[in-house]
């Protein structure tokens, strides 16, 4: 209840903190800007950041093609010396995946993996002090279900999974792809299951889940959606699933035959085609990202005064 | 409105995708069990899963530590032509950091890097027809800010960063650590950037957006708590903060001097205030996954016969 106190306290301890934080803000970044290192007799340099990081790009240096292990590891062994001395407090090493014979080398000098993708790794040494403050590379892979709800039927289009030691009733979905917004998942997945077109209409429940084994051990985040039907002609994919149908929305919300999170939406659903939806829905509505103005899709409970 | 109409599609066009989905739910488990492959005469062996796939762990098959690119081409090559023969849908290779060297003659004969972490990179080929359907790796990373709620005073928490070219208000937070509940990571920033101690009361807000260039190309989803207070004396973090205050809900869904959502949520927050929190909350619960037991956190509209 102290009001507008104003008291500052040594940062010390966050400084590590601070620079992963604010180093999420400008590693990518770093990565597209010219790198303007070379190798010689001075060893490695490469982009300097204003958190006290270094990033070399080793496809910009000029490394030799066919540069040993142990050229490699020497080179950097000299860099890592002078970054050490100038006060460095990271070092991240961009690696095309012609030269990974070089992260062997980094590796032996602590380097450690920090991510890689497509064609090339980005392996990551912390230099400051204690452990590694470095920010992580993505840790959730994001999985969307669709409800598509016939209002008039009091209807929802549920499937059950092939392969699966029980028969449980769910909503049709699966993982986002790369850059895919969540409502364009719930669409697509729905489609591609059970051949019923439909459109979003709300984001209705999210779910967290961690050391996911279907996830290659990182988190999972679950988004279920209220979609409206276009069409109705069910034409699912055999090969994924045994059984789908157009479900009495009580009768789901009742039967056992279901996954424990299809239940409880079905019980939401059942409360929305009671009361209204919107007393479960989240809505959407795009915003403009604060500094680059690119577009961002936001979810919350509808504002009365909201157009 | 066609009913309970099971009308089965030719799989032919999902079979990519359902080898996608299914994979997801397996690779990592495929690399966590042993793996009986060999290197020989025979080339590479490895798990096989059903789904067409096979997992080779370069740790696990004997391989000579200072095997050279081209001897491991030449085994991989081998074993390529065999997997091919053998109708395999998609190769995995689990390579460690001191065998990066291996990852550079795999390129060679397509594969490319799928993820990389710590002391392990994983490759993949394709092989089955058409674009390659491999599951993706981690699409986002998980942001969190706390809207800590001085209910008696109309009051919430709020800082300003540092170093930005605009001093805008908005809530503490940043980016959740590995396996870290959403809860969690917006008490924490909370204490971290303000010193306030609060507690997890409901999820307010989504945001999702993609190419985020403070998150390493990927995708970022930003979540929004409410919290309660348990102390209110402000002592922030002066390497992080610029500002800190407890400011008028009111006041902050007025000024011009806050960011879009910040102003979104304190409109948010002031029906809250006016009409009731459980207008504008999602609350969570705790539920088993139906599998393996564990439990994950669902969030959605509190229903009215929950307990």
């Amino acid at each position: 209840m102290t009001g507008r106190v104003f008291v500052s306290r040594l940062p010390l301890r966050l400084s590590g903190r601070v620079y992963r934080k604010v180093c999420a803000q400008t590693g990518a970044r770093s990565f597209s800007r010219a790198v303007t290192g070379v190798t010689g007799g001075s060893g490695l340099t490469g982009d300097v950041d204003r958190f006290g990081g270094v990033t070399v790009d080793l496809a910009r240096v000029g490394l030799p093609g066919d540069i040993s292990e142990d050229a490699f590891g020497r080179i950097l062994q000299g860099s890592l010396a002078r970054w050490k001395s100038e006060g460095k407090q990271a070092v991240w090493l961009r690696v095309p995946i012609s030269l990974t014979r070089c992260a062997a080398a980094a590796s032996a000098h602590g380097f450690a993996f920090h991510h890689a993708k497509d064609d090339h790794a980005v392996l990551a040494l912390w230099l400051g002090g204690g452990p590694s403050r470095l920010p992580a590379f993505a840790t959730h892979q994001v999985g969307v279900a669709g409800a598509v709800v016939d209002e008039s039927a009091g209807k929802v289009l549920v499937v059950q999974d092939k392969n699966k030691t029980k028969n449980a009733w769910k909503f049709p979905g699966g993982l986002s792809d790369p850059g895919e917004n969540i409502g364009a998942t719930a669409v697509r997945e729905v489609f591609e299951e059970t051949g019923v077109r439909s459109e979003f209409r709300s984001l209705l429940s999210i779910r967290q889940q961690h050391r996911h084994p279907n996830a290659f051990g990182m988190s999972d985040l679950y988004a279920i959606c209220r979609l409206s039907p276009l069409t109705y002609r069910i034409d699912f994919c055999t090969q994924e699933c045994l059984r789908c149908e157009w479900l009495g929305v009580g009768e789901l919300a009742e039967t056992s035959s279901a996954t424990p999170v299809t239940s409880r939406v079905a019980r939401l659903l059942l409360f929305g085609l009671e009361r209204g939806f919107d007393k479960i829905d989240l809505a959407m509505e795009e915003l403009p990202a604060v500094y680059s103005g690119v577009l961002y899709q936001l979810y919350h409970r509808p504002l009365p005064t909201q157009s």
